[in-house]
């Protein structure tokens, strides 16, 4: 996958710019055609964000006309393939390409259900989700009067859309990610602790691609991941929790109730900086999304 | 692995019990001597801790002796074959039996280091821990003065035999492992969780063993291992922190920053009532060994 | 205050029950006579929920009346007293009705910016929230577009009905506080702590009204508040992790960091269980709204 | 309270540093003497490290002496009024001049038991704990054993020679107070959340002395304490989460269970850095030492 620089992306004229970004929202060329003007884009985000703004800026019927363009999923289009490349790519991503007869019924009934209530197809941006997400979302959107379930799913298609401008610009190199271990046994920071980084494939397929300690600090000397690393997707930490607290003498089980620690997240935003730091003690442990 | 029964156990007579339970602690059989007197036995846990008791009360020249009946960690009555059975299990849990020549030189250095200071081998319950854990304790523990580490041994020498008696006999059924998932966005109890619990081999391989979803107090209906089902070792939940959120309308990002989350822990006394419970949001959680 | 009970709510005729709760829904005794139907209530939170279910049902003509019903917050009505008696009583318990001047010009400003935009009241369930509270609630709102808002002030009409339910009939006995507190240094219940339950009044005063000790499973041996003694409004818990941590042996600074440590919470509904549990090291703690 | 720079300690020679430190390890003044040669310190942190360091050299003999050289706490010595001014204004510090007959009796039998089993009497740095703290520890402390004992005293000891130093010298200026902000709920810095702070003094009266908002990143602009107002003893933050999840839209009930969130805690060592950050969510909160 080449993807062009933002530089590039700030120089394209009008035409130019229709024809790279015209699929971002499905079949709704319109709307890179009203982003143009806003150039330049320092970063995808602001990008994605002025495309989002051209979409909220929208007449009702334009709305309307952009959640109609959208296919069911695992629907007739998918089956004929007839879909965009894009929606292919996403759909087979959430396994909605290998569905059995059965859940292929499931999906029609609630595809049909939805439609007769909202008038429009279900959205969601599905390609990092399984089909038990998906159909765990229709159950919930199912039940939103009009008004919200057009929000939701204008917010589903702006995702999608950001998804799709990964693929296709090179991010700014703002994002990494950061993680720091802090002893709430002792109430200092963990030093020593070893930290692997994990990424996880579609398949759940898993490669090492980092490991290091902490420093007297808790910290990593460098970021985890610097900005030229930050893909988005699937990622997980592991910390040695067992190995760092039979090194600072603390007594534990045998074996430890803590050892191994994993920490699974994503990343969404390959620009934006990931803080996910770990609260240790020898028996309990927590993470979020810092800053 | 045939073991027996408490009520068989608390049937032995004084030569029958030295027999069976001789060799849980090292070398060491006037142990189980001393503590055939104190049956019967509810539980395992009561049996080791009247063993570890007779230690306790014994002198400090029985203590000494008890340590120094203890082999060198991937030392020469290791390579020699001349362990016993028990303790050549152990090691090679570690993985103590596949050692480069590098980490031979460093394990002899580190006996030798130990041995000299305190004047009786190093020694740790060393079955569930790899061989970086177990060169990280050296360091910690060479750092003790004399009567920490005599403290330190023993109580290491305890923990092996805990383990050990867990080979030779069945536990009492009075332990179970229980979660509870609490929304801390919503603070409500988590309704629909997907809950997967997965028993982690020695060799890192993972089996699925129960699947099932929270009821409507964030709690699993049935224990996720009940009293027959509490074996020592490894384990990880999973859970479908992903899939929840969705079905509960809680706007995330795509793809989300929680998804799975694995929760691994270890169960060191099956005997006893491990909850593991999940607090969670879409942004963070905690767990702890709660009660 | 003396409050009817539910038994005698649920033996009221349909023009006493108009006359006793025709004023839980401002100025629109439409509301109680819609729910007198749906008796019996079993308790005050069903009695709610039938009350705003009658008004979700309702046509939109009537909820706008509804909302247009309310008197502007610190408003021309409040100045010349003519707010009914519930309304009078709410304001004063924010504080406004003792706004400065400058207070007052803001409140004028933001309540005339509101009805421009909305074409009803600002409507917010305020007995329990300051001026500072409520002023940033109107900045927040003012964000709305028209269909959120209309849900957002439906959602504060149905809580001031609930607040003013809760003065009118005595709750059913089902509800009830609880602790539990949890040594996250040392993975087990913490027992043996100080536990103080203090009232906090309008003005901010104090009242201790229960103390204890956790017993050996971290908790209290009787709920903090039993279903009898549940009251809506402000408390405060304090846990003596001090003197618990040095009981413990567990070693810390000279002051310890945590000694007691206050968790102010608030309950809203007395026929509900809350349970706010404690999890506690030396240098760190959580608590959350449990189940 | 006038104390001495460091700069003006550095230039101390022998006799004026015993005669200014000669009290600061109870009647052994050689403790003193033992350091001097260490200068310069550059922090009184380093100072009270290298009296440590010359207890912890200091033959058995010795440091047997400098225990027996402390006090009876609530004993005849203090009765009779002969403390050192410094254990005087100490054992007040505790409430122990305002002892009951009863709680008289209770600390006599106490300090009876514990001289018979140690040889030595009952020492702890008591000045910011009370009477249930005092009586807690001696319970926890009988139950070692000699060596263990010897080892809690002279930790004790040590800290009572630090909180000493710290009304003698006045402290390097590395030491600040910050805090941050978490919303768990959002997953972001939470900004704008009202945040004061208070010093707690020892009668338990508060006194505000700052208050600010949370910046864009969840933090304030400025240390809540700067270095050279960093002074030891009992503080509270008090962070305004119910206004700031008023305006954040966040659903709450009404009174909202977490409106003022107090944390209280205490610094130990004005030269250290106290980061004491809040994770929250409308549900709940976490708080720790952190880094």
């Amino acid at each position: 996958m080449t993807r062009v620089t933002l530089e590039a992306v700030n120089a394209l004229g009008a035409s130019e710019f229709r024809a790279a970004f015209g699929g971002v929202y499905e079949h709704s060329p319109w709307v890179a055609e009203r982003t143009h003007a806003s150039r330049p884009f320092p970063s995808v985000t602001t990008l994605a964000q002025a495309m989002a703004g051209a979409v909220a800026a929208a007449s009702d019927a334009d709305k309307l006309a952009l959640l109609r363009a959208h296919p069911d999923l695992a629907g007739k289009a998918a089956l004929a393939g007839e879909l965009t490349a894009a929606s292919t790519a996403e759909q087979a991503g959430a396994g909605l390409d290998r569905l059995t007869r059965e859940e292929m019924d499931r999906f029609r009934a609630a595809n049909r259900a939805y439609a007769e209530r909202f008038g429009f197809p279900f959205i969601i941006a599905v390609r990092h989700w399984g089909k038990a997400h998906v159909l765990a979302a229709y159950a919930r959107r199912l039940a939103n009067d009009r008004d919200q379930e057009l929000r939701a799913a204008l917010a589903e298609v702006d995702k999608i859309a950001f998804l799709r401008l990964l693929d296709l610009v090179e991010p700014a190199p703002t994002g990494r990610l950061t993680t720091h271990v802090l002893d709430t046994a002792q109430g200092r920071p963990a030093a020593g602790v070893p930290v692997e980084l994990h990424r996880i494939g579609a398949d759940g397929a898993r490669l090492r691609i980092k490991s290091g300690r902490t420093n007297s600090d808790g910290r990593l000397d460098a970021p985890a991941l610097a900005a030229g690393e930050m893909i988005a997707g699937r990622y997980e930490f592991v910390f040695g929790a067992g190995e760092y607290f039979l090194a600072a003498g603390l007594p534990t089980a045998a074996p430890a109730f803590l050892d191994r620690v994993p920490i699974a997240f994503a990343i969404a935003n390959p620009e934006a900086h990931y803080h996910v730091p770990l609260l240790l003690s020898p028996w309990s442990f927590s993470t979020y999304r810092g800053s």
